[in-house]
């Protein structure tokens, strides 16, 4: 999928580290009026002037996070940038700057790093943040990739994950499991391909998910879309890890408990018709699928003829107190605790 | 050296990544008033008021960067600080914050990160930056650090590369080679370990390079120097990869030439012992020599009688114009031509 053995690749060793930088790095243009001066120095200079500055970072080692067996570099590029820029719009702030750093073993040939920075630049592009920095560098296994995202926001208009209070609205943004079920496919489809190399899978009917799991989009709206209805999220967090993770790490930093509703949590027609073709329930893959990158956060119960109805907020269910524990109301009327199964330990996901 | 294999160790997989991180930053306080918020939600905030704020990175390899059979996992906690911090040193600004990713195979146990995360706590103490946020999880090999830090400096005073003028002096902090004789030494070492591991070495006459090796220290006290002197320096940058690499920076980031003395470069005896025990040409190792993380910056001649005789800054030549070429004139008064030979192409240096 990614190499066509067919044409001469540039070793990245006959370049040179900075030559290598200069060249992954030479279309990136600075856009944001905040950063001062980007690669070439020791640092970077960002000049957020009032504002608060917000600083989020992820590391992201093949073999773990990705398989470049069906991951085209491009789309990790993006994803890398993806990942880290969620983070930032979980604070209900701005990103500005990226820093990307890499390790590459020599497998990788300039040709493919070219691809996995266009995909950075592509990002960088379509969320007007700029690539002001980083490291590169070789590895002795695989390819491993260090995003750093800076942010800029308003001191009041930064949203912790500790503010929700109880009684609040618990809203998710867009739909969940499509990411998770989009893996599932692909994995499916590298069996497939290990068993059967001449396999020509058509894809097409799993296009969202595959398109979830490979090119995530992150919510870069929805800061806009609150202020425009005249809301201030009292506590927000991205999905990263799963919506039943990350409702309890909310939860937690609030001190509150957690009521949600099976039936109200969004799921997407194709995900659902994923889960019955591989027999999995589709609100586990929604509540611990993770990689969805939508926004999760709580509003005061005034605010609900605001948010009600609009096709990319779900209402959910509300906070409770801390004693209630952290419960899902079943589409049966069964009241189960939600765990945090979407994260199994440190051996298969990323931080937030 | 690093594990005695009759303590039981604590298995990183029994804790979770969320417990490990709580674990490992525990005792991390909060030092710098800029920052608002650091470790425990999605991004860190950080108040650099009117300030610049610069962000620096650097991907460290396990394998590539260092070598575990002789790196006290302390000191490399410490070491992957000072590279970062040297990098904002180096523009002439104070560092404020960090943050750190690490990837972790199943061979590390929780107390050997314990011990990885001492060394970063006593770089943050000693340096007095706040460690703000990170990402904690698992690699198929190996240990692989990131870290990202943030400074601040008034717009004024920060230093880049590009800013030196012909007739500049040339000038570096304290002495080159001990980093590259300390790994030679301890390289020397673990070969004789390997052939006898019953082997006692008694490195006390080395220790000067060892600990410039494993535990070097950045240039915190440079900035308040020149200023105390009434100083700005024209360009500067840190010497990561060795001075011969780092003055090339330099001069073609400010479109200028170099000239400096070989018989001007600072060299503490130790290292001229050690490159006469290994047969090393001892201005060999202090031009190519890398990691000593001192820095190397131009200033006005004007400002000669001021830096003369201080026996942190040595003098070493001057910026001339680009077509001069890049120079060295040795003891015997040869004139020979400066290169990058201190960065061997991707296979083997960090970046900047």
């Amino acid at each position: 999928m990614l190499e066509n053995k067919n044409i001469p690749k540039t070793p990245i060793a006959s370049l040179g580290e900075f030559a290598l930088i200069e060249a992954l790095t030479k279309s990136f243009e600075i856009k944001d009026s905040s950063t001062q001066f980007g690669i070439g120095d020791d640092a970077a200079v960002v000049q957020h002037g009032k504002d608060e500055t917000l600083i989020s970072t992820d590391l992201l080692i093949e073999g773990v996070h990705f398989d470049l067996s069906y991951t085209p570099l491009k789309h990790l590029g993006y994803k890398a940038v993806m990942v880290n820029l969620s983070d930032i719009f979980a604070m209900n702030a701005v990103a500005t700057q990226i820093t990307v750093s890499i390790a590459v073993s020599n497998r990788f040939s300039m040709e493919a790093l070219e691809e996995l920075y266009l995909g950075i630049y592509l990002a960088c592009k379509n969320y007007k943040v700029d690539l002001v920095g980083g490291d590169t560098t070789s590895s002795s296994k695989g390819l491993i990739i260090s995003v750093t995202a800076i942010g800029k926001a308003n001191k009041d208009e930064i949203t912790f994950r500790n503010g929700a209070k109880k009684g609040n609205l618990v809203i998710v943004t867009g739909d969940l499991g499509g990411a998770y079920m989009g893996l599932q496919v692909l994995e499916r489809e590298k069996a497939v391909f290990q068993v059967n190399p001449q396999s020509q899978p058509d894809l097409s009917e799993y296009s969202y998910c595959i398109e979830r799991q490979l090119k995530p989009e992150s919510r870069i709206d929805i800061k806009a879309l609150l202020k425009d209805f005249g809301i201030k999220p009292t506590a927000m967090i991205d999905i990263s890890d799963g919506l039943s993770s990350e409702i309890l790490h909310l939860s937690k930093a609030s001190k509150l408990g957690c009521q949600i509703y099976e039936d109200k949590i969004p799921i997407d027609p194709e995900v659902v018709k994923i889960c019955e073709e591989f027999k999995i329930n589709n609100t586990t893959a929604a509540i611990n699928g993770g990689e969805d990158y939508e926004l999760l956060f709580t509003i005061e119960q005034s605010d609900f003829e605001k948010v009600k109805g609009h096709p990319d907020l779900s209402i959910i269910g509300h906070m409770t107190d801390e004693a209630s524990g952290y419960n899902m109301i079943t589409g049966l009327g069964q009241q189960i605790e939600l765990s945090a199964q979407g994260w199994n330990g440190i051996e298969n996901k990323e931080g937030n």
